[in-house]
């Protein structure tokens, strides 16, 4: 049923991992995509650092230059792909672009997270579309899944596991019980982790696809720097262990939640997830969203959230999708209906897991466990495990739904006191109900 | 962005329960529709078969007829919605649509399986488009995750729990060991089965939903009646204990392999899916399916299968990338290349899990193992429970991989045999690799 074939010229900025699987897709594959949607993708110049350098595929026929101006001034591309990363160059190339009525494609989740509102700006002046599926959750189309899938759907909350590393990092220690570092060290060897994980572990990477992610869902402009998030460099094989036998897994979670119109809470920090929750099951460096529809109900998007092929094939379906709205010439998707209010955390619920390190001696526990019940906290669950001869022990306490101010009030009163060594463990737990109040 | 708005007249076909849920997504929802889309979806017409039923929804300004031509016939109508089910009415209705230039969306599997080859010739001479998005896996956006998700892969195989009443029957039975009667009727009280629940429980239904997803990923012509398909009427809770203590679930699965361009396997059964297996934990009415593509790895789309809500907003969906794509006028996405030579079930390799009921007396257990033996089967599990004071004992044995023909000739040896009492219980193995050969 191919109506006509429609060319597209596009223009390739950036040659790394992601760029390579890319341009590798659009030769080797012209003729699957072809007849799989009638778009005729024509990879016309690549935009690269260093010309000299050796490339593992070959670009014959095509421009290759190191000006990325070439590309986005050339009158005969309809579609740029960046695939530079950072702030700076990425976001004059991507302005330049579309200013010269270029649709982008990009997987730059920093970038859009970050600064994103002014260019988003750009692009409904100049009438031109922005394609970021490859920047959340390589090759899972979730970013289609929301703005079609889910279309006639008020998205009420999603939650999502985004990170490939971190989430290889805690399958790893809970495996095999070994230490963060350990694990770390693991992911790096097998190329899982950068040399430095910083963005990954600390949760920024999962706070700028959270970013990206509830902008579409909900429709407002997110101030990035408004999200809460917390890293996993923290997390020990010791809460591990004990969470498990709580029937429960430690996840870095994304968590976007819709208040009312204009309200939402945002936030990105490890959690007990309850152990049968569809996202405690996803190992390694899988990725899954799990969104709550009004009409749908759940849909769980799953698969490989990074690695060439699958970030690539993304670009390669977001190169699709954005060529035939723009022939269309009708979507709306981009539109956005004011600025997002986002929850503090201190105003936050939750219930929480909280470990301390308490003096072996009467009294310790009653105090703390008084503390708490001044703030109103109540406890679902209360656990000393035997430790003989020691001057110490571990105090595992799970509680019922509080604010998270009441919870800051009661530790600053608990830290004070003498019984209480160190500092305490906290940590959210999601995924199952409350059994009282 | 909202480049400019495009109205779509929409005629719909039936007002059961998945019809009243799409004109009430479309009453209720234009607006949230148009602001996602740029989209504005106007409900000109339906048709009924009782004009004078009470209706749960208002359809004041609707222009309401029992004539399918009424709708068919109107130049002003662009999609034509068909939600009537069942073969006759229902082909000629699309088939008229399409003759007088009308995209059609339809949640009508059992048609577009078994006679989807002259629907799709005509769709192909028109140049309309089709949608099926509802037809299977309900408000899972599965079809268009093919379509645009997965676009530049070739799809390897995908495996599918596709029908929620089956699921949730073999939930039920796992969950409270009951039996196979029991849980049928739970699930009738429910209302998550039909009171004639054959073609859901039989396997049937599943056998459409493979039929059109076959289709769409192998972009092959598909036979219906070629697909091999067995129902879970025989599964037993006895079999679905033994499984579970061996870590395997009981499933409902559709599976679909390429194994060269025109020759696939497509088949439906009950089998023992390892408990790992990402399909395993997919419980109650939910549905899933788990694609390969080779470049986007394992992606995984799950969520609610059936009901009102979800399958109207399937729908919608549908009709949005229709009138997308319609407006485009590039799509090539219903290209088929040639007839898919389908995999005799003889021939299909698999590992099996078989019960007996052996006399309790020395020699039958030699006799068994020795018969599969020569046709070279391997077993990789053998247990026998122990039984007091019974005349006979049940038999389970787990075999390596073996071809269906080798396994049925030594099962037909077996039967003949003293000490064998009934037929055996024969259930296929998947998700768990061989550990030997």
């Amino acid at each position: 049923m191919e109506k006509r074939k429609k060319i597209i010229n596009v223009g390739l900025i950036g040659l790394g991992t992601v760029g390579t699987g890319v341009a590798r897709i659009l030769l080797k594959k012209r003729r699957t995509i072809l007849q799989n949607t009638g778009l005729d993708f024509r990879l016309k110049k690549v935009c690269v650092r260093h010309l000299k350098k050796r490339r593992p595929i070959s670009l014959k026929g095509i421009e290759v230059t190191d000006q990325p101006k070439k590309l986005t001034q050339d009158a005969s591309l309809q579609q740029i792909i960046e695939l530079i990363g950072g702030l700076g160059p990425a976001e004059r190339i991507i302005r330049e672009a579309l200013e010269n009525d270029k649709d982008v494609i990009s997987a730059n989740k920093a970038l859009f997270a970050e600064r994103g509102v002014g260019i988003y700006q750009v692009s409904k002046r100049t009438r031109n579309y922005i394609g970021l599926e490859a920047a959340v959750c390589g090759g899972i189309p979730v970013i289609q899944g929301i703005k079609e899938g889910l279309a006639s759907s008020r998205i009420d909350q999603f939650y999502g596991i985004l990170n490939g590393t971190c989430n290889y990092i805690l399958s790893q220690m809970s495996k095999f019980k070994t230490s963060y570092q350990d694990a770390l060290e693991a992911a790096q060897k097998k190329g899982y982790a950068e040399q430095d994980p910083t963005l990954d572990v600390n949760g920024s990477d999962t706070a700028h696809k959270l970013a990206i992610l509830a902008r579409l869902a909900f429709k407002l402009e997110i101030d990035y720097k408004a999200i809460h998030c917390e890293g996993i460099e923290g997390i020990t094989a010791e809460d591990i262990q004990y969470a498990s036998e709580m029937g429960y897994s430690i996840k870095l979670l994304a968590i976007a939640k819709r208040h009312s119109a204009k309200s939402i809470e945002l936030r990105v920090h490890p959690a007990l997830l309850d152990g049968k929750h569809l996202l405690a099951n996803i190992a390694g460096v899988n990725n899954g969203v799990l969104i709550h529809g009004d009409e749908t109900g759940e849909v769980l998007f799953y698969g490989k959230g990074a690695g060439e092929k699958p970030t690539a094939s993304a670009v390669v379906s977001d190169m699709i999708s954005i060529a035939l709205l723009s022939q269309s010439g009708i979507m709306a998707n981009e539109a956005i209906y004011g600025k997002a209010k986002i929850s503090k955390i201190s105003s936050v619920e939750s219930r929480y897991y909280l470990r301390f390190q308490c003096a072996n001696r009467s009294g310790v526990m009653g105090s703390l466990t008084r503390s708490l019940g001044r703030q109103g906290i109540s406890l679902s669950s209360v656990k000393q495990p035997e430790v003989q001869h020691a001057k110490s022990a571990p105090v595992v306490i799970l509680t019922h739904k509080t604010r998270e101010d009441k919870l800051r009030r009661a530790l600053k009163k608990i830290q004070s006191s003498k019984g209480i060594k160190g500092k305490p463990v906290i940590l959210r737990i999601e995924g199952r109900e409350d059994s009282a109040v």
